[in-house]
């Protein structure tokens, strides 16, 4: 047995999401589909994390485990042969026996685009979340920096998750504009040792209320110590966000 | 009677372009819908240009006369409010009587973007030419400057074109390095006075045969001299070609 991790990106707008569901397509279930098409194998494979319906990847993490003797290289060649055009394999690495794609991550990092202002740009509507005002960057860009460190970030779990802690530790966030294909968009990043269920989502949630001008920067810290999902800004559409790297010592 | 000047933007992907066609929905269809819905006119759209299936617009230009008197700004909002969610109108300007988008144009500019490499970039694929091959963008740089000026771009033109003329003159060429969503892409851009049926396909497609090395740069200049379809290399698929922009006095 052989043990491997698979970097995958895909455009998550048509998939039900990372997870096999009863009520569509999902990214694990065209992956394992086109994996046993390329091994004959019937395999489950394992994301480092779950990615909601509409999120998009540019460097999911999936371990496998294999007899499977195909060169690296051949191997992503074929899966990638057997893949609808909105999933692709980006790497394949072999890795120690026992590597595990969620236990073994030791963080990961998204990004969240914003497109703000009068007009959508009609060739950024499937990868960003279209916000009908001005935002003000600068604020939320100092709200922004309240989140480093380490924090409880209850306030930032949609209601029904599971984890044990709610405590994690952003390692950094960045805030910029950028230009879209057609105008200017919000791209906010951050980086930590793990993430709630929701949490970047509702996190940008909080940020445009601070960015509309609804609460000040000061708000993030509020929102933060009052552990409290109710006092944070709307859970953020999924067309916007991306999974960006996932990290493994 | 008014005469507006309405530049539009949109992804056409899933248009059969913009004309009217009778096997599927045009970009002047769902524009015309949208102006009747909003004015009560039944009006003809005049654009810049028509664009084929699968091509895209940053600044398409279309003349209107109405009788309607709505403000700009409000004709604007509602001319989107009835707009599919893949166009859109960016600006309603009142232009002298007599204003027509194709006669009175005095240039344009387009944008083809490509993407090289052994894997596609799943979340551009719809706004590029994924290219299977390493490409030097030095070459094509170099081949490109040969476009600049005052030719016969016969060697461009599609044939079946009707166009009296077949010369035109290149005002700028840009060919650079981008990041895409994913992987790099190299841009191509062009201006000129004018523009043959399918000649920034068939200049794209030109430059790629050099940028793989299967042509010097200098086969750009034999092309442009032979004056012949046959010489010049494939037309280059739509999904990559923007019309960015279009000129007037």
């Amino acid at each position: 047995m052989r043990c491997l991790k698979i970097t995958l990106a895909y455009d998550g707008t048509d998939y039900v999401g990372w997870q096999w569901q009863e009520n569509g397509r999902s990214i694990q279930q065209v992956f394992e589909q086109a994996w046993r098409e390329v091994t004959g194998e019937e395999r489950r494979a394992t994301a480092s994390g779950r990615t909601d319906a509409g999120v998009h990847a540019l460097g999911q993490v999936v371990s496998m485990t294999t007899t499977n003797e195909l060169p690296d290289e051949t191997l992503l060649r074929a899966l990638n042969a057997n893949l609808p055009r909105d999933v692709v394999v980006l790497e394949v690495a072999a890795v120690p026996e026992g590597f595990h794609a969620i236990r073994d991550a030791t963080g990961k990092r998204y990004r969240y685009v914003m497109q703000p202002g009068r007009i959508p740009d009609v060739l950024a509507r499937r990868y960003c979340w279209f916000v009908p005002h001005e935002l003000n960057a600068d604020s939320m860009g100092a709200a922004a920096e309240h989140l480093l460190g380490r924090h409880d970030f209850a306030s930032f779990q949609t209601a029904g998750a599971d984890r044990k802690s709610t405590i994690r530790t952003v390692t950094d966030v960045q805030l910029r504009r950028a230009a879209g294909p057609l105008l200017e968009q919000i791209v906010f990043e951050i980086a930590a040792d793990g993430f709630l269920y929701n949490m970047v989502r509702a996190i940008v949630g909080t940020l445009v209320e601070i960015g509309r001008g609804a609460q000040p920067p000061s708000w993030m810290e509020d929102v933060i110590q009052a552990s409290s999902r109710k006092l944070a800004g709307p859970t953020a559409p999924p067309q916007g966000l991306f999974l960006v790297r996932v990290d493994y010592e």
